[in-house]
């Protein structure tokens, strides 16, 4: 039997997503969990490996067991196992030809800046600080450079291991919500950096220390060297990973509520 | 001379607001850091003593002394000596007849609520979690039997050190924002576990266990006794302090930006 998992995480105290030895990973505490509840060995697929610091409310996951239990048993038989920081929201059966990666038609990432003169102490961990006044819509109009089918090689990390390095950006917007600055980027798949490095370039441009047509001007040179800096890791969350609707995944909530939390 | 801060801090690993010996407290820490600042001992008087786990964006302190700084200098000195739980947001100097405490005419707090079936991995600690389903109208109609000046012993904590027992509950709000159910309150002052005690009355109506009614039946008994169960203080926020226009303090900010953070 095939098990798709909803999962969200607190990055800050994880060496990422994927298990290395020794090193605290969400994919390490997940299927240590998961072999508890299924009393046998449990490896599971993501559909996003985040890195280190990088947080999660809506990351799916699946794995293949022989152990019969109801979704509600593994949703809550994980979290009993898990620790505080990682936690299972939901669990579904699928058919096995769903696969967390390779079924998955998008994925949607925020990132959330936090931007004012003094340091975060209730979001520290939570959001990127920036403490020089960002102009939301100077940033708005360089994103706009950066939608639709490109080669993102400038917007790249020099270890993607990815075969080529060409993206559709479906959507990048840039908003204000008081000293929040939000991006919102969702693309059918993202080369290993991208968000934090699109985000590095949109900062310096809305500290005004470059022109938004430098979004375009970075894009097009294709090269990762003339990009901006790698925006830090605890700005960024994968939010959503979009599926065929027959797989019956659940949409999450992108709404209301908190963006932080 | 007289200065007043506005501090943040995330309460989770707080024994609460008051210095006590040998207790991690938000006051012990600010004391240290300023005396730092100052190069000389600094007691501080804060305007809403919080509680363990209980949050703040914007607490109100003030503080008297013979070290010259500037604002500016207060900040900084004291963010770089803080731990990353506490922040200094702004400093000013204001008149001896200034104090956080007697002077303020108002206290808002907030307490949010995560009501969903699973517990919050990345809000854990800063949200309450109710796992059955709230009714935030239920919980408004109820909420609105409060807001005057009352007798509110119902609501008051039995270790509650008060006077006397009448407050005025200007203004008490029920809303729903996603997966969220946030609480605001605003009072000239407000008992110990007020909000907190007031939170579990809404809790308990919101769940269906109760009538709206009851606010008002627990209100009018005083009987702490009689009263609902003391909300836990992770969903707790010391979000404003009011004072007379005159003293020049910074009204924070309570619109857009996130809650939880």
């Amino acid at each position: 039997m095939r098990v798709a998992l909803g999962v969200e995480y607190d990055g800050s105290a994880f060496r990422g997503w994927q298990a290395q030895d020794g090193e605290r990973t969400v994919q390490a505490e997940l299927e240590r969990a998961l072999s508890v509840v299924a009393d046998a060995p449990v490896r599971v697929v993501c559909a996003g490996r985040t890195d280190a610091g990088v947080h999660a409310t809506a990351q799916v996951v699946h794995f293949d067991t022989e152990a019969r239990r109801s979704p509600r048993s593994w949703v809550l038989g994980a979290n009993v196992n898990l620790p505080p920081d990682v936690g299972v929201r939901w669990a579904r059966e699928v058919p096995e030809a769903f696969h967390a990666r390779f079924s998955a038609t998008a994925r949607r990432y925020r990132y959330v800046i936090l931007n004012r003169m003094d340091r975060p102490a209730l979001a520290r961990g939570r959001v990127a600080w920036v403490h020089r006044p960002l102009d939301a819509a100077r940033m708005a109009e360089a994103a706009a450079h950066l939608v639709g089918e490109h080669d993102f090689s400038a917007f790249r990390a020099v270890a993607c291991q990815a075969r080529h390095p060409v993206r559709e950006l479906r959507e990048l917007t840039v908003r204000r919500a008081g000293d929040l600055v939000i991006l919102e980027a969702e693309a059918n798949a993202f080369l290993h950096h991208m968000v934090r490095n699109i985000a590095g370039v949109l900062i310096d441009i809305g500290r005004g220390k470059r022109p938004p047509s430098w979004a375009r001007e970075v894009l097009e040179g294709r090269d990762r060297t003339r990009g901006g800096f790698t925006a830090p890791p605890e700005g960024l969350y994968l939010v959503a990973v979009r599926y065929p609707a027959h797989f019956g995944i659940p949409e999450p909530d992108l709404g209301a509520g908190c963006t932080v939390c």
